[in-house]
């Protein structure tokens, strides 16, 4: 739970709140309650915001805050392909001693989102959790493969799936065919695996299966930020609804995911995520159907 | 009808059958026969090659012979992300004075297929037909809009649908957003436009529909020459084969070109597309199916 500052070809906004943490929940929270964060923030956190999450069954009782720090401050800038951009700032503020806490209240979650961190982190985490998991995904970034490649190959064996972009999954594996990459990742610890791949859509892995969910094609993305953390929002809370997690349940959690992203690129930060209805939320995966559908004649 | 050399990260080889129509003419010859070809070649085209192609179904009629000149000739290198490529020889010989004329036998062809080339000459094509075709293709280039951008324009008055990859659709509209640089193309003539985004798959756009077929993800892509052109021969193949120019046959064209242009990478040249079997086929439509299918239960 964090601050943004965002400059993209289409505007420019000086703070807005966001962080990791507070996409996935607003995302997860159109389809699962409570769900129950695990952040830190400091005094400058709006509480309006808090107040905001409480009301979308946003449990805060795992966020910590920090009387005199300031919370964490991003600040980037997207070209006009979104799927670059520039970081500009980066103030780690009260992220710099983060040892979080898991409440009483927290136990026995059955289902742990652990979103882009120090892996340290998420291994205590993980470790602290007296009941494990049913499903723990882990997302992560370039970031902790120059600096911390060691600690992010531990966290990897204690987690189900791992999600990375396209890059991501290359760095990690040395391997330039997603595929090899897919399967390389899979040796490593997680048995399921998703490949974000921006305005290309999304790749599911299991085993040999695999799933392609697209990208809805759209006129503008506005603005691109926290478009991966809405999606494993989306994906997670769908997941915790149905209490399932068979692959043919994965595929449509995925479907969800990259539904809620397509809706998050729409306006500055979160803002969207605030607004949608449940009937926009049919609607728009009335339209992926609709994208991908089709009733093949063989030959 | 040509000849290539091309360089892989796996491979290499200095001279193997190529050419847009030869890559058309085999695709499509799975799915309709007979495939009448337009074309021109040297001295050096192999007599072999003309007779796989008659044995397919593919009439030879409108390729013209020169006997005193080489066939047209093109080199080039795959870097790793094989989305790119540098052209290292271009050598014209025929097909600097193509003409094409059409033979009598051709005439009342209602699919037209019009690989790409200079736009003269493909208007020339479209206009020695006496009867219109139900169907006409087109394919270009990012070289022909540098170099002939009027006649370019020309041509797409005069054809049904397009079909460019993602950089040929920004460069023709200025737009980066496909979606926008969609629409702006629907505006210039053709009523259909397929935009291939290679290992990202295609889309199919018609007024305010819009389709989206995936690449299939494999572990190598040994080859991609041709790829664009194959997809377009079993997409081709397959409205021939059916007459049915509906948006939802099209969908299925778009998915058997898509299959047909996942074989071609697999080998150098056409080589593979000269192999496959209907079973092959089959196998790997339900591969694309199975890629894709999901079923949502609204929430």
């Amino acid at each position: 739970m964090a601050f943004d500052a965002i400059e993209t070809p289409f505007g420019k906004i000086d703070k807005i709140v966001g962080g990791s943490g507070t996409y996935v929940a607003y995302a997860a929270s159109h389809f699962v309650q409570p769900v129950q964060q695990i952040s830190i923030i400091g005094n400058d956190f709006p509480k309006e915001e808090m107040e905001e999450m409480k009301k979308r069954g946003i449990q805060l009782d795992g966020v910590e805050l920090v009387p005199d720090k300031k919370s964490f401050f991003w600040s980037g800038r997207y070209h006009e392909d979104m799927n670059k951009r520039d970081t500009l700032i980066t103030d780690l503020n009260v992220l710099a001693d983060f040892d979080p806490s898991i409440p009483d209240s927290y136990q026995g979650a059955e289902f742990l989102m652990l979103g882009n961190l120090a892996p340290k982190i998420q291994l205590n985490v993980i470790q602290e959790l007296k009941k494990r998991p049913k499903l723990i995904v882990m997302d992560t970034m370039n970031f902790w493969m120059e600096s911390a490649m060691a600690e992010l190959k531990i966290v990897l064996k204690y987690v189900d799936m791992l999600m990375v972009n396209d890059a991501e999954a290359r760095q990690l594996t040395g391997q330039f065919s997603l595929v090899k990459a897919a399967k390389s990742i899979m040796e490593m610890g997680p048995r399921y695996l998703i490949i974000k791949k921006g305005e290309h859509g999304a790749l599911l892995f299991h085993g040999d299966n695999v799933f392609f969910a697209p990208a809805l094609p759209l006129e503008e993305v506005f603005d691109p930020t926290g478009a991966g953390d809405t999606f494993a929002g989306g994906f997670m809370g769908h997941l915790a609804h149905t209490g399932d997690i068979s692959f043919e349940n994965m595929k449509r959690a995925i479907i969800i995911g990259s539904a809620m992203a397509s809706f998050c690129v729409e306006k500055f930060g979160p803002t969207k995520l605030k607004e949608i209805t449940k009937d926009e939320i049919e609607n728009r995966l009335q339209q992926f159907k609709d994208l991908v559908s089709f009733d093949i004649q063989l030959i």
